[in-house]
């Protein structure tokens, strides 16, 4: 954690340069010029200026430190039904998952922290200011963002304007070298298409539409079509780097020229035949040639940074804006990459397994005692032994099982390690906030991880019993999250069903008891790329895109009881068309491809039907039949005992 | 039902006006420039030039009605699997409600009959029209639909232009002597809230957005803000007129000044408050000193017609477009006009209860012989008085009932009495489909009926036994239909809910074995206005409108298998914070206001749920509680077999 004072300090120093460029404020986001969820470690600005390391945010800070220097004379939001006081001169907005970890990392007197749905970064700004300038580097903000910034500011007479370079950049002067790791090929065994192929159907779209070439930004989305992958970025092993698909079936691409030593370069030309290179930096002369030949461009304005779109309408590119068109070839999954996505998770449930099956080995002194009697001197030594193991030697004992696991890369996220109460912080991180907490102290463990394997990407959350201190609510809620889990698994639904539509069948057996979860039942998921990945969602405001065969997308229901503890069960799943004899010859449905025993002990059996017993008992036959063979004597004892039928 | 010649006759003439504008084809929407649902007799241009009776279409004539002298090779629309052949020089696309009443009443040697999502407009005219120019009169089609067929025909280098006057009207010279109807006062026992009050909230959203004024075109909104009602449209009891209203809360309405007798003006006054009255024809004036006035006018281009909003641009208004500022107050009931709802629907359902009561009676021979014999001689004559009652005799029995109820005005709409395999056409209609249907053939009759009465809008639905010859596969698929009402009855769901993602729950039941049914589940009431009323629904597409307290919204499954049946199951419902106990104070759930008998003959026991079982007795017990005291000897002991517990 970055020290307050250190903040203080760079903040400083960053009011001198908005004071000389005219800032009245600053606007940092999060993104670099791919706006990636996932960032090279010096690109982490907004962490760097805040102290905030979650995965999405934005702060603005105004030049002038001291509010009372403002002359105004109240610093007051009014919201429908009560007051929000401005108290300091910088405030960072962030999504519900993130308020609990923005609070603990960001210094209280200096900076206000708001959920950006309950206070926006707008209220703020019209209540500290009446006019003025706003700065922000049009590199870390997508078009569609900054024209819906651009116009929100204005309508406050409040003009935002490009500052000459990122001024935290201009601050940051010890980020050391930056690590350079090549390209690497993607090799033909685990991409199931040549890049080749990917590019002749994206060309298709192009001429079909009539347009010249398509701008790609998105990372993740090169590398997919290139059949490529890279070391920038921890949690996604991609290359950054730009690109130009031509409806010729020309490819330029922009890279670091660093990433593709000469050595490779014969490699490359076999595996993705023959494209032009360009130095990342030559991006910048594009518009200008795209220009003067009049070509008709294909942007997503959603994923392309402002400068850049700025840059091409200035030089009168005649732009067509729509969805990154790798998005939807993309998330549909082929055949090889489907094969693999179940090869790598059958080894990551054995890495679960193990790693549960070592918990409640670890556990089991806890269960022997009374519950009710306090610990007697027969337990003490192995109780304090429990407790010399914490939410951080937990994720390491669980990365040491993935690491064990063929084809094993890295980590697809950091992993949510949470005990007891910590649960119930939704995206919960040992490292981010305050001290890991001490096993044996909490009835409950939630534990969210993945891994990035070369043959796919996995994430998975299961929340075990991992002490006596559990009570009949928690039993409930688990059956009832638990219920959900099971719903979308069970529900047949027509190929082109939205994604909006199913998120309330993991949310009704909560709802009827009058709870709810404050996040999506499931996101896409890549393969061997973002484990976040678009363009379906199974949530309340996204999914607004039709599920189709080959899609791979999580589910993942929970329930949070502030400062009590957290519920999350999660799978990933493959939307297959169904196979039950019942189902008509359209129906698809969630097919899943995690494979780890659900904590029966957690289990209200009363509270499950005939129908969602017999699912669990058949998910749990197969997990038996698929991960026994890999483990120990110890660990199939486990596995028989976690997977036999309630 | 209009014959083919006289069509053929009215297409000839109509071709000739075109010839003379210079027109290659010309568009005929069914609206009317407020764009309704239901029109009064006079507006039926649609009908008029095809034959077609049904609420929504479009059509498109050729000024060529000879297709070979297009100097075209070949008519053909290229699909993704298959082809559509061009056949007429004139086409019709309805939605999916309407395709077979469309084929049946349209000359198939004069139109073309689609679809509208399978083959569009725009295809259409793309096959046969290289370029050209496309009439279509202003005054019947919105502005947002307006602009986008513009566009989308200009992509085809066709240019849509404004006819000079409406070509039907020009043809339909014999309308005789449109009726005129007073204007009605809608009195505050029923409408529970001033007009002065609601014009007061709208003008208040006005001055917020600093708006000037907005005008409402769309007829139910108009009559919700003046409480008022008229007799101008069959099934909708309101008058039809424009109505601005200033942000000074001053008000214009443009209406044609036969409807307001002066013998109406000061007990309008009393009721209304102080507004100004400006005959209809004054309201092209209007542009023009909006523009003069530099005003800003707030107008929604979805309910207003091209015409006039092409009218304000010209005269340099500034609009800001958005939704009818009357459609949510007027969707979320007061507790004045949900009280009146509840009371009409207890005298509807008496209502429903003798009909269906009058109708087992009068199938009880049918159900008294052994289903596999051949008639025998006993009950031939019975069997032969069966005969004599029809689709239609049932309908005018029903409306019989409901006439006989205190203030019933109206059917709400055409009633749907369907039996058999006619049940399977969703907007069945008896009148407009060849010959009503003899009692006594078939095993299940669907009637899909409603009123209009002064203290609120019924809509009901009933699937009803009425013959033995019912299979096994008809009482599976009603028991999965009644299934999805029950669970959209027992959902909690937290405020705001978007209905889009409530559909699911309705449709699951059908879903789990293939099945399905291609119309939406749930559609806002208006109170003593239209039946089909927004912004909120519950289907797959539309329905991106948060569910709030107060809102009437149908419930209504169904599964219809082609020229075999049709089933469909309907209830009202008002949107309540969730009474049961178990329930956060959050929650929310659709409380049925319909109270009328599901048939449980038709009911598969084991495929319902203790908890379905439960719900449904509830219901059937609270029906008995509600209608008993209503009905005669005979039609209690009808009341008590039917609601008995299952």
């Amino acid at each position: 954690m970055i020290d307050v004072a250190i903040i203080k300090q760079r903040l400083f120093r960053l009011r001198e340069l908005m004071e000389h460029q005219g800032l009245d404020a600053l606007i940092v986001n999060r993104g670099d010029e791919h706006l990636s969820e996932y960032l090279p470690p010096f690109k982490e600005r907004l962490a760097f200026i805040s102290g905030f390391t979650g995965s999405a945010g934005t702060v603005v800070i105004l030049r002038n430190h001291d509010l009372s220097e403002l002359g105004k004379k109240q610093l007051v939001i009014e919201k429908e039904d009560h007051l929000v006081t401005v108290k300091n001169s910088a405030a960072i907005f962030v999504d519900g998952r993130y308020t609990l970890q923005a609070r603990n990392q960001v210094g209280a007197d200096l900076f206000d922290v708001f959920q950006y749905n309950k206070v926006s970064l707008q209220e703020w700004i019209q209540t500290v200011l009446d006019e003025g300038v706003v700065g922000i580097d049009p590199k870390c903000i997508s078009y569609h963002s900054f024209s819906k910034l651009k116009t929100d500011l204005q309508n406050l007479n409040i003009s935002l304007v490009n500052t000459a370079n990122n001024l935290i950049d201009e601050l940051w002067t010890d980020k050391g070298n930056e690590e350079i790791a090549s390209v690497e090929i993607f090799e033909d065994k685990y991409n199931g298409c040549p890049s080749l192929e990917k590019r002749r159907q994206i060309a298709k779209i192009l001429r079909e539409k009539q347009i010249d070439a398509t701008l790609i930004s998105k990372s993740e989305s090169v590398n997919w079509l290139l059949n490529v992958r890279g070391r920038d970025i921890p949690n996604l092993p991609v290359v950054n780097s730009f690109l130009v698909l031509y409806s010729s079936e020309q490819v330029e691409w922009y890279i670091d020229p660093r990433k593709v030593p000469n050595s490779l370069l014969s490699s490359l030309q076999h595996h993705i035949g023959k494209i032009d290179y360009y130095s990342e930096d030559k991006l910048a002369e594009l518009p200008r040639r795209l220009g003067k030949q009049g070509s008709v461009l294909y942007v997503d304005p959603a994923t392309t940074n402002a400068w850049f779109i700025k840059l091409l309408e200035e030089n009168n590119v005649q732009l067509v804006f729509g969805d990154d068109l790798c998005d939807m070839p993309k998330a549909c999954k082929n055949p090889i990459e489907i094969a693999g996505m179940k090869k790598c998770h059958i080894r990551d449930a054995v890495a679960m397994c193990r790693f549960l099956a070592w918990l409640d080995h670890l556990t089991e002194p806890l269960f022997s005692q009374d519950k009710h009697a306090d610990l007697d001197a027969k337990h003490l030594p192995a109780l304090e032994f429990i407790r010399t193991h914490n939410e951080a030697t937990l994720s390491e004992q669980l990365l040491k099982f993935r690491s064990e696991q063929e084809g094993f890369i890295e980590p697809s996220f950091d992993t949510i390690s949470a005990l007891g109460p910590n649960a119930s912080i939704i995206h919960y991180n040992h490292v981010n906030l305050g001290n890991p907490r001490p096993l044996g102290l909490d009835g409950m463990y939630l534990v969210d991880s993945g891994g990035q394997y070369y043959d796919g990407t996995t994430d998975i959350t299961r929340t075990i019993m991992v002490g006596p201190n559990v009570n009949n609510e928690m039993k409930e809620r688990f059956t009832l999250v638990l219920k959900g889990v099971i719903a979308m698994h069970r529900i047949r639904f027509p190929k082109n069903t939205y994604g909006v539509m199913l998120d309330v069948l993991a949310r009704a057996p909560l709802w009827q008891v009058g709870l709810n979860y404050e996040h999506g039942t499931g996101h896409g998921v890549g393969h061997c790329l973002n484990v976040h990945e678009g363009p379906q969602a199974i949530s309340q405001r996204g999914g607004q895109v039709p599920l189709v065969e080959g899609m791979v997308t999580s589910i993942e229901p929970g329930y949070y009881k502030d400062n009590e503890y957290g519920i999350r069960l999660e799978n990933l799943t493959v939307i297959e068309q169904a196979r039950n004899q019942n189902s008509g010859a359209n129906m698809c449905a969630f097919v899943p491809i995690t494979f780890v025993p659900f904590d029966t002990r957690l289990i209200k059996k009363e509270l499950l039907t005939e129908n969602e017993k017999n699912w669990l008992n058949e998910y749990h036959f197969k997990v038996r039949e698929l991960v026994k063979e890999h483990l120990s004597d110890f660990e199939i004892s486990w596995l028989l005992r976690a997977t036999s039928a309630i």
